[in-house]
């Protein structure tokens, strides 16, 4: 009988996402390798720092770590903690890494982010997405601080044979790094779901320069919240994904209930980096445009946002 | 025969509004009084200077100025240059200073201005409202910048009398210091009309911390601008107030033939001062909302500016 080998993860990307999960699976024993840019450097060097609330102080240092896609081994899940932004061209990177038959994770926000990179995959590869609860920011090259939340909610897009089976495997390697993985029927739900918070949370923070406990406490800023909330609702149920109940004062009921957080957009905005507009804004816009419906805080959000990102 | 005396103009505020229509009359050689706060002490003594791209540079010094209405002459003329948001507080200097049948301007922007003002005055006093056409700002105490156009759409509101004499007066006394003044028959209708390009560019300018001319240019945040424009036309219609057609891209080109201009709200919020949120976006949305209107978008900016004044 041959000993089954332990599935290989790739981790495409150590930055917030990529270090954080990258570094639970790691600790777990699991055979993990990061594919890093700016980031290779001091990672080979010192290791990868996460900074938890739930986890504490964890340094893990002899990682395996690869510049280029070329020296790394074929891996069987590709977790991709990368930006939406720059997925055109990781494409072939994640070919090149990828072992026969292997899944491809995006763990990213936004609408249609898996529609984009399918055509870019060969059929073989199995692709899901990951929403990521989790209020997490990388401080600097290999230093992860985590401050709340940590869950993903798994689902499965498109690929080869049984997906409900891919998406078992998937969740049960997650939960096995002590990652709270929830598999989701319904990916595309799941990432209106997700936008809920994302839409309203991530833009605002950019343009009211502002964490979320100061938009929280101030009564307009948390009512214009809420309003963006209802119009992602509203146009998700237009778009055939009818979401839950009360979804929108569950959300704010749990960021009142998180520390102060600057979400990922205002990193990449304060930073100069590309924010992830099109993922968040433009493709939701779209398909709401599509089913018959307006959203106009969102589309004011997103054509301030492209005003601020031109200058 | 009694010589008739020529009217006594009392300008009440000279930042920039105030000062700029106040030196003109002044030059005009009319009976001009200034009532000035912050900028008393510097103007008593330096006069005020006018740098203007239609007048050239101007400098009147021995105005007639003084820092509290108890010694001023009455005023057949009240020009209240100052904000909306000190109206409450000027109403009694104004009935101070008002001769018997005076009549009351205020050149402010904002909907309902008249209104909360009126029961605030004595019936016998006439209040007109002036809607100032123009790109001026005060660059420091006394000194006024003026950038671009200067006409004033007058409108009569409320007093004793023949409303429609007293507009012509009101029309005539300004034309005589050169001022491209207009009769408006419905005062509501031309504090709507004025809206349209306030709401958009006031704001804006704000939250995107930007003059005109980079909001023009960019695609995005000139539609935006465009739409911002089309919901106050269509919240004026639904209150009862048709605005001409083809009125938004009649703005929008005004605006591109404008300098660049940095508005009121603009400085306002740059040197710390109250914003005039209530009078240009908390009124309108107000009578829209009572017309069965939404403005998403005003809205929108109402609650992130007053996000922003919060903090």
């Amino acid at each position: 009988m041959v000993e089954q080998r332990s599935p290989r993860i790739g981790i495409i990307g150590a930055g917030a996402i990529g270090g954080y999960y990258g570094i639970l699976l790691a600790r777990a024993g699991l055979d993990v390798h990061f594919l890093l840019r700016s980031d290779y450097a001091v990672v080979a060097e010192q290791g990868l720092r996460l900074d938890s609330v739930v986890h504490g102080q964890l340094h893990l240092s002899n990682l395996q770590v690869y510049a280029d896609a070329a020296s790394m081994p074929a891996c069987d899940w590709l977790l991709v903690g990368a930006k939406t932004t720059s997925n055109a061209e990781l494409a072939p990177l994640l070919v090149q890494i990828a072992a026969p038959g292997a899944k491809v994770v995006l763990l990213q926000n936004g609408l249609a982010v898996e529609e984009a990179l399918r055509p870019l995959l060969p059929d073989s590869l199995h692709l899901l997405g990951g929403l990521c609860f989790i209020c997490v920011h990388r401080a600097a090259a290999g230093q992860i601080v985590h401050q709340a939340y940590g869950g993903i909610n798994l689902g499965y897009h498109s690929g080869p044979g049984d997906g409900e089976a891919v998406l078992a495997e998937g969740v049960a390697l997650l939960r096995q790094a002590a990652i709270e993985a929830n598999p989701v029927a319904n990916l595309a739900q799941a990432r209106w779901q997700k936008l809920v918070w994302n839409v309203p949370y991530n833009g605002l923070s950019v343009l009211l320069n502002s964490g979320t406990a100061a938009m929280m406490q101030q009564a307009d800023s948390r009512a214009l919240i809420a309003s963006l909330m209802e119009e992602v609702i509203a146009a998700a149920a237009a778009s055939g994904h009818a979401l839950p109940e009360g979804l929108a004062d569950k959300l704010l009921l749990a960021t009142d209930r998180m520390p102060d957080y600057l979400p990922s957009m205002y990193h990449d905005w304060q930073l100069g980096r590309v924010m992830e507009l099109d993922a968040v804004y433009a493709a939701p816009l779209a398909a709401a445009a599509a089913a018959g419906v307006r959203m106009p805080q969102t589309r004011m959000l997103l054509q301030s946002l492209r005003f601020l990102e031109a200058r």
